[in-house]
């Protein structure tokens, strides 16, 4: 445990503080439910009433709250992109002790810097840079490449010839590379493999989250640039690029060759259909559908609500029938003008 | 395998035998397809034709089908619950012989009654209950616990300090720990990652799906109370809290914080969004996006209808268009009433 | 890496050279991004302009673009499908050498012709066909059968008792045979699990994408028939039925004994729910809720639009109101007919 007080938190991270600068920390908490040493912010108004009640050592505010704070505070414009910093510098990731555990198996070289967990399987021509840490039941398959200070937890499976950045963490179930969907169909319904001989490859500075699947390409590879982060369950088909920065909430679904653009937001349950084009900074909110490519920048919408039962029944039985609804207004809308001139 | 009669069969789980009591019953089959020693059920009136042509050594049913049996029968008001414990009775779940497979590894104390299989792992501090199964190739982080009874099948993944109570059933693939979806913005639009520092809590007599991943809170707990039952592919973000006895179907993904009442029913593919608050005894049906709180019990939906290509294409276009259709309305109105009053 | 020339491909293949037949191949590619030794393909009429400018060595196209080939070709009616035949052949799939890993075990016997790759983990009673390819990490379940030739991908998981034809590729993270999601209900709102006593049937010439997972059946089987493909993240729960050829796109999800026809295609992230039947040849385009049986081959969609948000706000809000707008409708006309009759 990292103890560090407020003094030194602004040394190294800026803003100022007020009151007792030697105030100490260990643990990051919420305004709710701390305790002793920690430290809370407040970054959405929302919670201004807990940070009156909070029994934190210190909390991280915005210049407006800092006279409302029962105790010590660092003042800083941007609250939670501080608290993130702290809280990184007080938990950095786990390491375990570099070498290859005794059940687990190499065929490659492994850089003294580097663990390999128990059960974990390193292939052959496998390139790791240093202090690369592999999770137990981890599968690299022949030829991959991870970049140097990479964090690959439990039972992530690298596909062969697949390659990724520097400080990437992969989450348990990820599978990186496994084979675009791709088939002709032979005219008697069945169908033929497409050999899918494209990679994958991924920049710096990724998060790949738990169950995520990232195909390898038909011909070319899938690209996933710098920044990317991906939450669990995402699906990306083959031949995908996604752009720097960009952000990808769980369970959403992107098909083959779609092109999404840098600084991108895509929330949670959203599909993204092949072959169309986002722009760069559009925000894509939660489970919509995006059949047509996007070429400006903003935000995007297309959920439908959900209702009670009985008025869903009788609302959503209308959805089969718009185009008749469409109709009756134009034919009213006739009649009535007719009516008019009659008169 | 085991074989009971009809008598031992209502000595433990009650009902009412009509028929010859000594039958015999070593497995479970449906009404259509029963053969020797089987027993069958009928719950849904709607199979009550396939009792009278059954050839199950016993049915259970309810007191109003009980004449139109061909064989023996068990009577009970309630069949479907009834045929749950005898299936459990006569299907024991798989005990492997405990011990530590010779390529398993182990950092803690394995109980003398505990089953770790082929390839797995279990870290530092991992408290492990009695008679725990710890399938092939599972990895149990460091710290974490394991009640009494747990059934892991093979690959699932336990993050550091993940607890989970007793007598769960936990499938293939499932992640539980991996980190939450959580990072501060800064102004180039790159991402800083929040350490998620918060746990896993999981009670006692909870099923979780295969690949259904519950990620750790940000700062405080995921929560997931007694006898909830998780379906496949289920995605639960951090800190969501989920009462006691719901049941999610597969595919459905819970955002941040999202709190879900006691004993929910909540159907596949559904998506429910962050911060939002879910009442006791509510019911979601299929497809629904929930994105504001639910106050009441009741049933609620929002799946919208497939239709045939050409139907679809001439009403789902509409929905681009529903306000200025809603507004050809509000001027027809008004221009009848005009009409309607000059007259 | 193999090499032929034209004259090899059309001797086995069929189709017709124009141009050099002794032109020397070694590589698929797309017509952009061709180089030395590749050979391309023109399916799509829309990549035309790039056939005049490709640097491939050889391109396959139908009779009618022949004439516009800056290279030498091979033409054939059927240029996507020609292309899926020679890149099988030029990319065979990877042949681990025969064996046990020292770190795998095996409770069953292993032909000679079998790989079981590190840290695999093999049941008792396994029926294992000749030449298939176990990746590291797998877990195969006691009584399980997998078919000659078939390639597991690393950490496939397939419970016990789970039978699979030959031929089948399976990706990794694919869960076969955890147990379906079924539970009977006490009064207070917990849950009884039915032992779930099915199991799961897989014919061959399967393709299983990763992470998708196929649930054991309740009492009787699951089934895959011949030559079904499904693409990643697919969720087919118990005593679901898919007929031959039908091809599934990823993040798509299949409720209980639900019947789907053969050679249908179902697109990404669509959801059928249980107990339904789909015809043969139906094609159901993405994101699609499929609540009513089909019988009737055909195209059927029902994916919602998403606009710009302020688009979205201003139309999706009156999908909660449809029913009064159908109302205002109806009772315009009234109105309108009675001041036309009143005339």
């Amino acid at each position: 445990m990292i103890t560090v007080t407020l003094a030194e938190i602004i040394a190294r991270l800026g803003g100022e503080v007020r009151g007792k600068d030697s105030t100490r920390i260990s643990r990051i908490a919420t305004l709710e439910n701390a305790g002793q040493e920690t430290i809370a912010f407040l970054s959405n108004p929302k919670y201004q009433k807990q940070l009156s009640q909070t029994r934190a050592s210190a909390v991280i505010v915005a210049p407006d709250f800092a006279g409302q704070s029962p105790v010590p505070c660092i003042i800083t414009p941007q609250p939670y992109l501080y608290f993130a910093r702290l809280a990184q510098w007080l938990n950095p990731p786990p390491r375990p002790a570099p070498g290859l555990h005794p059940t687990a198996s190499s065929e490659s070289v492994v850089p003294s810097s580097v663990s390999v967990g128990p059960g974990a399987r390193v292939g052959r021509g496998v390139k790791l840079g240093t202090s690369v840490m592999i999770g137990p039941g981890c599968v690299i398959g022949d030829g991959a490449e991870i970049g140097d200070d990479c964090i690959l937890h439990a039972a992530c499976t690298f596909y062969a010839g697949t390659r990724i950045g520097r400080r990437a963490i992969v989450h348990s179930g990820a599978v990186i590379g496994a084979d675009g969907f791709g088939f002709a169909r032979e005219q008697d319904g069945s169908w033929v493999k497409i050999p899918q001989t494209g990679g994958v490859w991924i920049g710096d500075d990724v998060e790949i989250g738990a169950s995520t699947c990232i195909d390898r390409g038909a011909i070319e590879d899938t690209v996933i640039e710098d920044g990317v982060k991906l939450d669990n369950q995402i699906q990306i088909a083959h031949n995908v690029h996604i752009g720097a920065h960009t952000a990808i909430a769980g369970c959403t679904g992107i098909a083959g060759s779609a092109i999404i653009g840098k600084r991108c937001t895509i929330a949670g349950a959203c599909n993204i259909i092949g072959h169309i084009e986002i722009a760069d900074d559009v925000n894509i909110l939660v489970a919509s559908i995006i059949t047509k490519s996007i070429s400006r920048p903003g935000t995007y919408a297309g959920a439908v609500p959900s209702q009670p039962y009985a008025d869903w029944l009788q609302n959503y039985s209308h959805l089969r029938h718009l185009d008749g609804m469409a109709d009756k207004i134009r034919r009213l809308e006739k009649r009535l003008t007719e009516l008019e001139k009659s008169k």
